[in-house]
């Protein structure tokens, strides 16, 4: 009989406070949709009362089956529970608990109350006492506990277990500056419990100034404690929450956890891991880490190097976890030594089905290495990968030519005496015989040449009004002006398809070309469903 | 008396296998000055013989005070050290050190190098003998070492004992695939330490895969090891190595450590990780992780909430360490008091002199912060930093002024039909009331404008005949091609000078027309030896 891990999400909560996030009600909505799917226990939402959007989203119950929780402050001192006007609107919140952070550090109970520890402790005991009355599950948030117990821990041992003493379901242990140590973790739960509060009863929520949220908040289950806060992707104050898409897996997969500990969150629900870490990253208009622990892209990417041959042996010896259990998937560069395999497999996941003894799939395999010696970087560009490999295992229409192009870029003063620049760009196109010229300016010459080159494509020009380039990124590969350049661009359609294309040349404006074209074919192989196409999306 | 703690950054080696990073000969004599300048005690520059950039790198010792180490394998089964070409040329390099990785699981001994147990322990016995008669620092690093003594605990500590009798001064136990928990971390150091290797010589390379390669270095140190493996930032293969820039300030500043060990670095050395730390991004061109522990813009940031007026009585109780102690900025939007002090220190490393009262310093901090909130980068571009400072607190000379310039790119085909891409550039310096028109051609629209621009700059002409553009960076600050952009260039002297200069527009060849503006306004008062500047090179 395994013991239950209950999780417990502040990212609605904690995660607002990330310096750059702000959510929105319909961006709450979404958030808590995803995080009651996926299976979490508690889904913190936030402090109703305290602004207009944590208001009108508590307006109702916005979980199916985890709980609802709303976050808000004890009592003040010297006013009655009822007479609170903090936690009446608490209670007239929409949630099925409620977690009431209390100071448990004197020093705080002090300088930011201005009370007495007896009047904290006696706000605590009420407080927990309105909730429980209320029908709600309750909980205390006690701020500040690692740094209150190290400097006056009989005070810190008496707000938790007044706190449990009065009826709360969970009482929560904050490392609220995030610098607390596992070691010391392990040493303050433990004297937790054994003041008298149960580990059952008892959550960790830690943060990660020292890079150890994970780490502390495992620590905390080790010594005890059974219930974990955190975020989704480690957002929150300073450097950020304990990551849940870190936690979730390895409680669930690794053995040191698993063989004692369950959670809610079963081995089909983790397959969805990767898509609810990426799908959070789109909600926030963010690139996914790479490096993130069990769902970054570079998570199971191998380059090429000593594992290499090791790695095509027995890949699983060379993983910690399959990728697989993570939704995630395992990556051998494209350009190392073992790369026939990988390339069918990576042509396989667009659909295109090449025989390994197929003498163009070693065509395309030798472009490819050429290529990136010269800088471009496949990996990162899907979309100009599959029209590369469409070229050399079948064919690719011609949509249309670009005959010439011109850019102009001039600074000078002008006639009111202020510098001035502007970027022109005129190209010139034919498609079936026909020729098009286009001009247009822009914010520099490569915008200029983008709103040219989209500006004019006879019949393909209604099949490209939804083609909207949205990332840029340029890349010097070595050394000064004249080194070589590799340009990203991202692209969407309405469709809400992505796709990423590459140029590389010693010249930023052909390099940009060359990854706008791919970007405008790669949309119209798209909008004929050429097959293996769809699937790079 | 405090233990010693021995750092050991494995960015050149390790790190190099981060997806989408390869280190030039030059990134890795830059990379290995600052570690050396920091106070790293190990320097591990790559693996010479493997390809020809460490081989290269390897020509000489690229350390000063730190011992350069070399990375290779143990030699093969069935040949004797001497005869062994890989180990041959790790002995050829010029290092202080050689570490040499092996097998410890029975496994991979048997799949991966398809010899018995027993002589992977001969080769790793002769191996270590070899570096030891060389005069060189033997280290072994025990490949897979937890995931091996799971499996076969006996043959696991086997291999590190036999590298111990052998001589090795390090014994590194390297969590390969990432997977291993802190508890199970000091458990199997605390079986090593038994099996009679002494912690003293025992070594932990930790990697991230479930985000805890800085709490499972911790561990291992709170177990018995003294040397601790990690690279800057973190980077390194998959979800990359522990983070040397989380791991230092926590070894020194967090009391669970500080109390009984002691590194290296020194409380002023430490003062300068965040600079590190953004040099290090600044030359892989990515932008710094604003939420990464002690560094990060985010770590010592307050958004309003519940916090902000507690903070404003004493920010210190909100802090688990001082922001100044790493270098970093507290950020509240309070008073500039933090902010005036930190900007009169980076003055007065640059040798100029100005008084806090002086109203022209709060126009300096009002500009740069104006400017930075544009996409300006001063930390990366010093010498724009100081000609802005010379010219808001003291004045620099006109020495030329530019009245125009206009760039082209064209693209078309050539009489012979082969499609050829021109760039020219055109500019009109005046000197003195003199005008100058240059025109040139170059590989791309900025190389043409840098090459327009140096071609003739009348009296000052030979002045700058030294100047060279040594790197270009550009990023994108934010969307598609209409995107703000920076611009960062390097450029040195015949005196070995370097310095950095900025430009930010929604135009790139106007963004990059302003730093290389900058460029040649330093070189010319820098010829003139003007106060300060000489201190930005």
């Amino acid at each position: 009989m395994k013991e239950r891990i209950y999780l417990f999400d502040t990212t609605l909560r904690d995660g607002q406070q990330t310096p750059g996030i702000d959510f929105s009600v319909e961006d709450k909505i979404a958030i808590a949709k995803m995080l009651d799917e996926f299976g979490i226990d508690y889904v913190e939402g936030g402090y109703p009362g305290a602004n207009p959007t944590d208001t009108e989203f508590f307006g109702k119950k916005r979980t199916e089956k985890a709980r609802f929780v709303a976050f808000g402050m004890t009592k003040r001192a010297g006013v009655s529970a009822s007479n609170d006007p903090g936690l009446t609107a608490l209670l007239q919140a929409q949630s099925d608990a409620i977690c009431l952070v209390a100071k448990s550090w004197d020093y705080h109970v002090r300088v930011a109350l201005g009370c007495s520890n007896e009047e904290n402790l006696e706000a605590i005991r009420t407080s927990v006492e309105a909730v429980v009355q209320s029908g709600r599950e309750a909980m205390i948030d006690c701020e500040h506990f690692f740094d209150g117990y190290k400097a006056n821990p009989g005070y810190a041992l008496a707000c938790a277990k007044t706190a449990y003493d009065a009826g709360a379901r969970w009482v929560v242990l904050c490392d609220t500056n995030g610098g607390t140590q596992p070691p010391e973790i392990r040493d303050i739960v433990a004297a937790v419990i054994a003041h008298g509060v149960p580990g059952a009863n008892l959550g960790i929520h830690a943060h990660n100034d020292t890079g150890q949220a994970v780490a502390n908040s495992l620590a905390a289950v080790e010594a005890g404690v059974r219930q974990v806060q955190g975020t989704l992707n480690g957002i929150g104050e300073r450097c950020g929450n304990a990551n849940l898409v870190t936690l979730i897996p390895t409680l669930a997969l690794k053995e040191a956890y698993n063989r004692r500990f369950e959670t809610a969150i079963d081995a089909d629900r983790l397959q969805e891991l990767t898509q609810l870490s990426h799908s959070f990253d789109e909600l926030l208009n963010r690139s996914p880490d790479h490096q993130m622990p069990y769902v970054g892209a570079s998570a199971f990417a191998t380059k090429a190097g000593i594992h290499a041959s090791a790695l095509l042996k027995d890949p699983r010896t060379y993983e910690h976890v399959t990728p697989e259990s993570v939704g995630n998937l395992r990556k051998v560069m494209v350009s190392d030594q073992g790369g026939k395999a990988n390339f069918i497999n990576a042509l396989k996941r667009r659909g295109i089905v090449v025989s390994k003894d197929d003498p163009k799939l070693d065509r395309l395999i030798s472009i490819v290495k050429e290529r990136e010696a010269t800088g471009y970087a496949y990996e990162g560009a899907d979309a100009s990968f599959a029209i590369l490999a469409q070229r050399i295992l079948g064919s690719v229409p011609d949509f249309f030519l670009v005959d010439s192009f011109r850019v102009m870029v001039e600074r000078r003063f002008d006639a009111n005496g202020k510098l001035k620049t502007v970027s022109e760009a005129v190209v010139k196109v034919s498609v079936d015989g026909e020729t098009m010229m286009s001009v247009a300016e822009g914010h520099g010459p490569v915008n200029a040449l983008d709103l040219a080159l989209r500006k004019d494509l006879g019949k393909y020009q209604s099949e490209i009004e939804d083609l909207e380039l949205v990332d840029y990124k340029v890349r010097i590969l070595n050394g000064g002006t004249g080194a070589v350049t590799r340009v990203l661009i991202e692209s969407v359609d309405a469709t809400g398809a992505r796709w990423w294309t590459v140029g590389v040349s010693d010249n930023i404006i052909d390099a940009s070309f060359q990854a706008l074209m791919d970007s405008i074919v790669f949309k119209l192989l798209k909008n004929r469903d050429q097959a293996g196409l769809a699937a790079a999306e």
